[in-house]
This record gives structure tokens, C-alpha cells and sequence, in this order.
């Protein structure tokens, strides 16, 4: 019995918005005062560490439930499926819907009934639940449908990850460039082909870590904005991940016994280029190697960070071909790994 | 290998708000017209079928994972665990962290993180999230626990079902009686004792049900409030309710192969006194019998409608003899069912 990734769909939103889109926005600092360089000096250093140099958002009349339903369509065609016979719909996401112009999070219905009722799915026993999990909720979805799989609880399950980070930014924080929406998904499905998840790791750390990524207060300390939006201290999570992705990566290899230079590609959650660069160097570290070239496929520079929906998103696009110079095949060992609020870490050994 | 709840905590807040608190409402039915009858007899006539006299509000200065953190305190005292040997904190909830005053959802990061941040537990192996399934999102993360414990990812989960309905409610809705605060926790184990979780089922309702119970605008027509609050269709659930969750509750029955004469006591979410009523004398009819008397243990008259909170709440309380004339036995088999936005459906069959 394996479990396997059986169907991938993504919905990559259709509102481009370029770095250049910046240059009127009014930088400041935590405590209100203004940035020293000039926006387009900001930004260019901005684009040197993330690599992004575009991001989507969604278009104003859709939410994240509809781009979760309509990468969720994509999944369930390409796995060739009855949506009826799904067992689980799992959604993760951190912000719930928000309406375009409102900063009001709705989560009642959860996300997951939404995309079912959309899907048109009959079936009563398709259970429609939503994870909250930070940017690792996709990962963590997985981890929980292999369990439910395992534990004789189901046989398909569909996890999307969805988010329309552009509903939740702080226009005066250079961060905001970070962040975008999109959604990915996949089928998962009890199998009796070779290859599938082989292990998996998650973490929570929560101790000091707790409020590294959180909802906070715009930056504009001269307004009467009362309205929260997503915040981070960027150089504590990079320091963090640093030290703790890669041990999460380690214990999946080590706990399949399965050897580095066996290992295909490392598709690591969107974060930002130079963090995920410095990841995967110190993983291979951790073994006295060197990260190999393509290693890593990246969608960040065209995609920013859509949180959940950035691993599924890249994997889709991979298989899709839409990746230059980046693809799977049959037999590929394959890494997945994120890190996002919580502060949460995970991953999972998967043979294609 | 069974696995049993070995600890429970929970947290009635402080702030008690008598129906008689409601009598300069300004009563309005959904297309803003004015209620027929006075404030006085509305809520006379809402007693009367909900059987609440009143309900529980947390203070100013508590938030929904804070509440959370006081009952799972009490739960891990109670097992007599070290907290640190947790694998897994689930949080149960629907709205977030929403701060008095304030009609913004706060989940980043995670409820969950913020319970285990409070808690202090250091393990990153301890895994924290948040699910999102409407009132039945405890009995749902109880079912995800057994799933962890049963493919051999857990021993010990903490579960919990915290919500504060009342910072989400419109005024002028009389189904604003209705909602309360609170929290309930529990430890779930794998044991070599005897008895445990025995079978469970879930279910979504979809198709024509997913917006039963929604986020909607104040029955206020003639205001300029744009913040949503939570609504819901009365008869409509009461009609899907009398006639899906006789069938789930039997579906664990008959998984079990356990007859009905043998069940206890039945814990059903507390939701409105008179549906509750009606779908224990359903469930009993499917087997030609009558409901004994004493069967269904009630907190709802006190507590209100904590949504997730109210069944783990309601077993704590009885365990602890706070519920007249009620009491659990060892080797007693109880049925624990819920319903409610999703629109969700969940049961489980247990021996204590």
C-alpha cells in the first residue's frame, strides 16, 4: 500500500503587479519613521534578496475559497477522479476569505465546505475540514491525509492550499512586496504503484518563536488605521529557518534511510531566494556536500510568496512544464519542506 | 491498543448575561422591520424553545486562545501528563482570536501556537494546529487524534474546542441569546485500559446546506455597519438537524454493533433545548424505542451556545459533579454527537 500524489492543479491569479508598482508607496520603519533611501532604491534591494520581481493577486471579485475551488477543479481532472469518491477536502489557509476593500477575515462556512459546495459534491461522508497551519498548512494537510489513510479513515482525499495575502498588507511595510495569492492542490490517494510519501516531519516552535510572523499594526504610526495586517521580523525567521529547516529535512532522509545524492529535487516553500538558497546549502552541509545546480526549482521571482500555495503551486507547474529546465520523472526522490508562522516546520520524502 | 480521553479542563467564563439583559434590545427580523412582538416577549418565547436563561461571557481581557489555555491547563492536571510529552495541540475553532471591541479575526499565528506558547512547552515535536468545522470542530479534532495515534504519528493529543461567539454577534439578531463563550479541553491517549473510543462518523452537507449558518450584515437595514456577524436559517438547520444527526449518531451505533439499550447517556452539542430534545426522541424512534429519562445531561440553560466548546465543557462539568443528578460511570458507553456550520455533522461511540 502507497500513498501517492495522484492529481496536481493550481490557479495562478490573473492581477500582475510589478516591482515598479512600488515606487509610489511610502516605505517606513517599525516605529513610524521614514526609510533613508528613496522607493526605488528600497526596492531594488528588495528584489536582490527575494527574487521577486512580480507577484499576482487575485481579482477583486474572487476569494480565496474560489481559487482554492478553481485549483481544485485542475486537481481533480488531472487525476482522472470522481469527486464524489473523495473521502477528505482539506483546505489550509491562515486568513480565511476577505473580501476585497473589507479587512473582516470570513471563516463561517469554513473554506473547505465552500470549495465543496462549489465542486457540487453530493457525497455527505466527503468530509470538508480547515487546517491552520501558517505557510506549512499545504505540507501539513498532506501529513494529515496520509494519516487518515493509513488509519483505514479514507482512500482519496484532496489538500489545497489557497491565500490572498494582498488582502491582509500594510502598504507602508517593505515586506508588503513579499507577499501575493494563489492557490494549489492535489489528490491524495491510496495506490498500489511503487513510489509515494516514504516520510514526513512537522515541528511547532512556539516557545520564543511564537509571534516571529504575526498580526500587527501598520507602520503609518501617524494614522488612525486600527486595521491589522501581516507582519514579521524578517531576520529572526531567517535566522531560524536557517537553523531548523534543514534538521527537519535531515530527520525525513534519515528517518527513510535513504541516501542525499538520491535525492532529485528540494521543493522548498517560496519564502524568499536568498533564505531558501541559504537552506538547502546549510541541508547539504549537514551531509559535507554541496547543493547541487537545479536543485531547487524556484516560481518566486514571477509568483512572490502566496504562503500555502507556493509548494503545491510549484509542483503543479513542474509537472505542467512550465518550469524552464525543470522536470520529474518516474522514480524521482523529491524533498518537500516549509517554515511559515507558528513558528511551524515540516516535510516529506516523496517518490514520484 | 485503545484510546481514551484521560484528563478534561474547562473554562466557563465570568461575565453572566441574564436574558433579562436583553430587554432594551432593539429586536429586528431580517429585513429590518420591526419585530411584532415587545423585547420582553421575545425572549420570553426564546426561552421557552432554547431553554437558555443565560449565558457566559469572557472578560475584556481574555481572547479565545486564552481561554483555550485555561481549560487545557486544567486537562493536562487533570491526566497528570507532562505536557512536554504532547504530540499534538488541536485547537478547535471557528472565528479566531477576535479582540473585544474590535470585528477583526486575529489566526496568525495559529490558535493552537499561542495555546502551546502559553502552556510554555518547549518540544517542537509537539504539533500545533488549528481545524476549522463549525460547532463540531472538537468532536472532529478528537477524530483526528485517534487518526494520529492509530498510524502510530501520536500517543498523547491535547484537544480543544474554545470560541468567544459573543464578540461576533449582531444586536439586533434575537439569535444573539443564543451564543456564548467558553472553552473545553481534553487529553486523548493510547492506553491498555479497557474501553475508549469504540467507532465515529462525519459528514459535511454541502450541496444546499453550506450556507445554513454564515458571516452576514446586521438585520440593522438603516445603519451604515458593514461588519459581518453570525447568522444563521433557525428552521432550516432545525429541520436538517432533526433529520441528519438520528442518522449519524445511529451510523456509530450500528459500526459498533452496540445496542441502544446499552448507551448511557448521549452528549450532545448544546444548541438549542427543544432540537436536542427532538433529535434524541429521533434517534430513539429509528429503534422503536423512547429516550430514558436523564439520557441527554443538558448545560445550556447556564452556559448558552459556545459553539465547539459546548461538549467538552458539558463532560467535563459532569465528571467534575457539577451537573445535578448526573454521573458517569466506569464502563458507562456514551454517544457523543454535534452539528453545526458546514454544515457539519460528527459523532463517536465511547466506553469511560
Amino acid at each position: 500500500m502507497n500513498i501517492k500524489i495522484t492529481g496536481t492543479g493550481s490557479y495562478i491569479p490573473t492581477e500582475i503587479i510589478q516591482n515598479v508598482d512600488f515606487e509610489n508607496h511610502q516605505f517606513l520603519n517599525a516605529d513610524g519613521s521614514q526609510i533613508r533611501h528613496p522607493s526605488p532604491v528600497v526596492i531594488d534591494k528588495f528584489q536582490k534578496i527575494t527574487g521577486i520581481e512580480e507577484r499576482r493577486y487575485a481579482s477583486e471579485e474572487l476569494n480565496t475559497s474560489d481559487i482554492a475551488f478553481l485549483s481544485a477543479e485542475k486537481a481533480i481532472a488531472d487525476s482522472g477522479i470522481d469527486p464524489e469518491t473523495l473521502d477528505y477536502i482539506i483546505v489550509a489557509h491562515n486568513f480565511g476569505d476577505v473580501n476585497k476593500n473589507s479587512s473582516q477575515a470570513d471563516t463561517v462556512p469554513s473554506l473547505a465546505a465552500r470549495v465543496k459546495h462549489l465542486l457540487k459534491i453530493k457525497n455527505p461522508y466527503c468530509v470538508a475540514y480547515d487546517v491552520l497551519f501558517g505557510c506549512p498548512g499545504w505540507i501539513e494537510g498532506v501529513i494529515q491525509a496520509m494519516s487518515f489513510i493509513k488509519s483505514d479513515m479514507a482512500k482519496k482525499c484532496l489538500v489545497i492550499g489557497a491565500e490572498t495575502l494582498s488582502r491582509v498588507i500594510d502598504k507602508h511595510d517593505r515586506d508588503s512586496m513579499i507577499y501575493s495569492d494563489g492557490s494549489g492542490a492535489s489528490i491524495i490517494e491510496i495506490t498500489e504503484n511503487t513510489g509515494g510519501i516514504i516520510s514526513s516531519a512537522s515541528a511547532s516552535y512556539t516557545y520564543d518563536e511564537a509571534n516571529f510572523l504575526y498580526f500587527g499594526n501598520t507602520y503609518d504610526t501617524s494614522s488612525k488605521d486600527s486595521t491589522k495586517y501581516i507582519k514579521m521580523y524578517g531576520r529572526k525567521i531567517y535566522e531560524f529557518a536557517l537553523t531548523n529547516v534543514p534538521k527537519a529535512m535531515k530527520k525525513c532522509l534519515d528517518q527513510a534511510n535513504v541516501d542525499i545524492s538520491e535525492v532529485k529535487k528540494i521543493l522548498i516553500h517560496q519564502a524568499n531566494e536568498k533564505m531558501d538558497e541559504a537552506i538547502v546549502k546549510r541541508f547539504y552541509e549537514l551531509y559535507e556536500q554541496e547543493a547541487p545546480d537545479g536543485i531547487m526549482p524556484m516560481s518566486i521571482q514571477k509568483l512572490g510568496n502566496s504562503s500555502v500555495a507556493t509548494i503545491p503551486t510549484l509542483f503543479d507547474l513542474i509537472l505542467k512544464g512550465k518550469i524552464a529546465n525543470q522536470s520529474i520523472d518516474p522514480g524521482d526522490i523529491l524533498l518537500f519542506a516549509s517554515v511559515g508562522a507558528g513558528m511551524n516546520i515540516n516535510a516529506f520524502l516523496y517518490q514520484f
